[in-house]
C-alpha cells in the first residue's frame, strides 16, 4: 500500500451530519443536552460514517505485540520473555483484554508485528462465543506480519529501519482494510510489548517538544530509582539518533517501537475507511501522535479511551487535541480500556438509536 | 417494616475480604494494580457479598416516580403532568433508562411512589427480551405503592407527613427485601419526578450545611432568572419548616420528596441484604444521604455512578464520601448512569473470576 495514497482518501468530517444527528438527540424524551457526552458520542458515530442509522454489530480491538531491544537497558519491571508469553496467555483467552473485549462484544485480533519469538505452530485461538479454559473465546484471529524479530536498542541506534517503520504502518493500514471489508464497524487499539512505555515516553518527548522527565512514568511498577535510570536512558537514545520531530516516520523509526506503527498504521486506515477507532492508553496514543503528525485529519476519527496514569499519556492528549472517556486509573494497556470505552461509545449510539421522540411517547416537551 | 430492627441487620464490612480478594488480583496476569478502579470494585463486591467468587447475574434499576407540590411555584423547564408520560414512556420501553438498562444487561423496575396520577389501568410492562415498539423490553415490572398524590408545595408548609416518609422509606426496603429474594445481586437506583432538583437541593442543603445558592442548579434547563427564583423558593422553603438538620427523616418530610425516601430505603434495604447499590446522579444522592444520615454503615455499599452536572451532586458525594465512577456531562436522572457504571464495575467482576492466573498461563512474575 502507497501510504500517500491512502491519506489522499481519508475524507473530512462534513460537519452537517453533527447537526442533523443532533436534531434527532434533541427531539428525544429527554431534555436537551441532558445525556452529555453519550449525544457528543452519539454525533461523531454518525459524522464520521455519514449513515444517519449506523449500527456497531461488529467489533474489534487490535492488539498489536513487539518487542524491544532497549529492554535490555533494565528498564521495566517484567522480563522479556513476557511478551511471548502474554501472546500465548491472549490465545487462550485469559488476559485482560480478553475478559472485558469479551464484556464488550468485540473480538481481539492479535497481531505479531515484532514479538522476538518465531511463533511456528501458535496455538489456535478460541473462536467467540466456544468455551475455553478461561470463559468464553472471543478471537478475531492471530495475525502473523513479523516485520521485525524485535526492535534493536535504541540507545545503541535506530530502533528499526526506517523501510521497517513505513512496513509496520503499512501491516495497520491493511488491517483496517481487511476488517473494515469484513464488515466490522469500530476498532480499538492495543498493545503488547514489555518495555514499551519507553520508546512511548521518547515518542511523546520528541513530537510534544517536553523534556524526558515530563513524559516519564514508572510503566508495570519500577522504583523511583528505575526510573531516573529510565529517562537517562530515554535522553541518551534521542541524543544519540537525533530524531526529526517534523519527520514522524523518522521518529518513529529511531526511537519508536513496531507496536506503535501498526498501531498508527491501524489509526491512518480507520480513518481512510470511515470508521471510529478507540485509542487505548499511552502506547497506543504514541501511535496515535504518529498518525496524527502523518495526517491531521486521523484525529477525527479518534476517540481517547481513558486517562492513564502514565504521565506522558495527557501531554499526548493534549497535543492531538483528545479528550478521554473514562478515567480509572488504568495502566495495563492490551485494548483494555479501549474495549470499556466501546461500551460507553456504544451506549450513546444506542440512546441515539432506540429512544422514544417526543411525539412517539406522546410526552409534552419543555415549555 | 420496623426501620430499627433493618438498621440493625446492616453488617459492617470484614475488611479482611478486600485483603483476600486483591491477593487474587495480584496473582492475575497483569502487573499488580494496573487495572486501577476495576480492581475496586471486584474488591468491595467481594468485601460486600462475603462471596469469593461472587456473580453479577440478575441486576435491577428501580425508578423511583413521584410528584413535586413545589413544580406549581415554576422551578422546572418541564410542565407537571411529563412525570406520568414518563411513566408511561419507561412502561413502554422507550426512555433513556430503559436504553441504558438493556445495554447493561438491567431490568427496570418502575415504581409509582407519589406520582399525581391514577394510574387505574398501567400498560403491561414489556418482559425482557420481548421485541416492543422501541426495541426489546427489559423490564423487571412496574410497581404501585403510592404514599401520596405528589407532594404538597413546600413553599407554604411541610412536603410530607413524618408517617408518610416514613412509609416511602419503607417501599424502598420492602423492595430490597423482593428483589433480593428474586435473586437480584446488584441493584442500580433511578429517579423520575419534574421539579425533583428543588428538593434534593433542599435536602443537600440542610445536610451538608452549605448555602442553597451553592447546591442548586438548572435541573433540566431553566434560565438564569429562573434559577435565582428557585434557589428563593428553596430558601423559603427551609425557612419556613425549620428541618431539624439532626433527624434525617424530619427532612426528608419537610423538604423532601416521595421518590428520594423510596430511594433511601432501597439503600437501606440493599445494606441488610449485602447487595451493592450504584447511585445514580444528583437526585439518588439525595436519597443516598438520607440514608447515610440515619446509618452511615449504608456508605459500604454503595458505588457513585458518575459526576452530574448539578452543582449540589459533588457536595453530597463529598459529604459521603463517594467518588465517582464515571463523569460524562450527565443529567437524566432516571438511572441512567447507574445502569452505565453497573457495566462498568461488573467489567472490574469479571477481571477478577475470569483472567488467568501467572501459574494458569506460564507467564513470568514481576522481577
Amino acid at each position: 500500500m502507497e501510504l500517500s495514497l491512502v491519506l489522499r482518501n481519508i475524507p473530512k468530517i462534513n460537519e452537517k451530519f453533527y447537526e442533523t444527528a443532533q436534531k434527532r438527540l434533541d427531539n428525544l424524551t429527554k431534555p436537551q443536552g441532558s445525556l452529555g457526552r453519550l449525544e457528543e458520542f452519539a454525533r461523531r458515530i454518525v459524522a464520521i460514517t455519514e449513515n444517519l442509522m449506523p449500527e456497531l454489530d461488529k467489533k474489534a480491538i487490535f492488539t498489536f505485540a513487539g518487542d524491544h531491544g532497549v529492554a535490555d537497558e533494565g528498564v521495566s519491571a517484567f522480563p522479556k520473555e513476557v511478551t511471548t508469553q502474554m501472546v500465548f496467555n491472549f490465545l487462550n483467552g485469559g488476559a485482560g483484554i480478553n475478559v472485558l473485549a469479551r464484556h464488550a462484544g468485540a473480538d481481539v485480533v492479535v497481531v505479531d508485528i515484532g514479538v522476538a519469538h518465531d511463533f511456528v505452530n501458535p496455538p489456535s485461538p478460541l473462536p467467540t462465543g466456544q468455551a475455553g479454559p478461561f470463559g468464553k473465546g472471543g478471537m478475531g484471529g492471530f495475525v502473523s506480519q513479523k516485520i521485525v524479530m524485535g526492535t534493536k536498542n535504541m540507545r545503541k541506534g535506530p530502533a528499526m529501519m526506517r523501510d521497517e517503520a513505513m512496513r509496520c504502518i503499512n501491516v495497520g493500514m491493511e488491517l483496517a482494510d481487511e476488517y473494515a471489508n469484513k464488515g466490522y464497524k469500530i476498532f480499538g487499539t492495543g498493545d503488547m510489548g514489555i518495555a514499551n512505555t519507553t520508546p512511548s515516553s521518547a515518542i511523546a518527548a520528541v513530537l510534544t517538544d517536553r523534556l524526558v522527565s515530563e513524559v516519564t512514568g514508572k510503566g508495570t511498577g519500577i522504583t523511583d530509582d528505575a526510573l531516573k535510570h529510565k529517562i537517562k536512558v530515554i535522553e541518551d537514545s534521542i541524543a544519540l539518533n537525533k530524531p526529526d520531530s517534523k519527520d514522524p516516520l523518522d521518529v518513529l523509526s529511531k526511537v519508536g517501537g513496531a507496536e506503535i506503527g501498526g498501531i498508527a498504521g491501524l489509526v491512518i486506515g480507520a480513518a481512510a475507511n470511515r470508521i471510529p477507532v478507540i485509542i487505548d492508553g499511552f502506547i497506543s496514543t504514541a501511535g496515535a501522535l504518529i498518525a496524527y503528525a502523518i495526517e491531521p485529519k486521523t484525529k477525527d476519527y479518534m476517540f481517547a479511551a481513558h486517562n492513564s496514569v502514565e504521565i506522558g499519556h495527557k501531554a499526548i492528549l493534549e497535543k492531538i487535541g483528545l479528550r478521554p472517556i473514562l478515567d480509572l486509573n488504568l495502566r495495563l494497556g492490551e485494548g483494555t480500556g479501549a474495549a470499556l470505552a466501546m461500551l460507553i461509545i456504544e451506549a450513546g449510539l444506542k440512546i441515539y438509536r432506540e429512544m422514544a421522540t417526543f411525539g412517539e411517547a406522546g410526552v409534552s416537551n419543555k415549555d
